[in-house]
């Protein structure tokens, strides 16, 4: 499959393209600078320069499928979070949309369905994600929501725990997370989930 | 009419107070702080103390219909652009719906329908507004949502021009904004209409 990557230079980015190269994807990393090309043709990914906060529907020419792992991040000033988090990945949808691109895997962020149960600093962010993810929900996009706990640059163990809902807030290695969101494309009844994401002891591609 | 006025304590607010007392309505403020009842008191108006990021619905009991004034402004921190104006917004419409209080009035801004075309440091502010507006149209609410131009605190001159879609941007005193705001109430053809709104040469209650 060739699949487009918003937010490949991100810390998750950088591991799903990665991963999709290991599973034979040709991956293409939407990348904003020039500078960043390099790092990811080294990896034998192709790569286009677009920007989330501009007109960015050429990257989508020819791709059979999007990951949206962008992401402001949740301490950057909340205007990007509506700006990139929110309207970014609303755009990104209607342009999969329009170009029928129907498989749409996004990155969502544990209790982005239940913001008033996050941290109050972090509210506006899980908003804005939820806000998102309501809209995908409301596309006809193929989609498949994941919203993984507290990331950490842990090195992945291929271990997780995933469901519509889970209970308990746990953390989870951004490597396994980049595994979940490719190994999604393999798995065609995650089309139309949500779920919920932490570290556990099912290997991924036996929970998917 | 009994009408809750959201954000009373703001700029807009206090004209619309003022305006649904001139008009013979029973006027609610909601307002965050017991320090501003007075104000509100000596003006002939009640008040119910509610935080729209907090549980507020106690402030809906008995009303008749509901004007959305608040507004974190286009200067203040976006968080807060996220949890008033976006998020504030829906949970007051949520609350309308439930409580089958059918009117409401939305105070938005001239360009949340086409964020595009906004200043670059108010495009994060218009798409929250025109997020909070798309929602308003998709529920089952009697809305009108209204769009002014610049702000200005000049007295009102009783004068507008008022359209779907105006292609000028103008300004407009804030007691002339207040008083079309209310004057939706009175004027049955203003349901489910989203207006542009400028000064002009039209007296509100012919122009509604």
């Amino acid at each position: 499959m060739k699949v487009l990557v918003i937010g490949a230079n991100g810390q998750v980015g950088k591991h799903v393209i990665d991963k999709l190269i290991d599973n034979n994807h040709e991956a293409i990393a939407m990348i904003r600078n020039t500078d960043q090309i390099p790092y990811f043709e080294e990896r034998g990914a192709s790569t286009v320069i677009a920007d989330l906060e501009k007109d960015f529907k050429h990257a989508f020419y020819g791709v059979d499928a999007v990951i949206f792992a962008a992401g402001s991040g949740p301490h950057t000033s909340a205007d990007k979070t509506i700006m990139i988090d929110q309207e970014g990945a609303i755009k990104s949808m209607k342009i999969a949309e329009n170009f029928g691109i129907k498989r749409f895997v996004m990155l969502s962020s544990m209790a982005a369905n239940r913001p008033e149960i996050g941290p109050e600093t972090l509210r506006h962010y899980l908003y804005a994600k939820g806000r998102a993810d309501a809209y995908l929900r409301g596309t006809t996009l193929d989609y498949t929501i994941v919203r993984p706990g507290g990331l950490t640059n842990d090195k992945g163990t291929g271990n997780i725990k995933i469901n519509e809902h889970l209970n308990e807030f746990g953390s989870i290695p951004r490597e396994d997370v980049a595994q979940v969101l490719v190994q999604t494309l393999q798995s065609p009844q995650t089309v139309k989930q949500s779920y919920d994401l932490v570290s556990g002891s099912t290997k991924i591609d036996q929970a998917l």
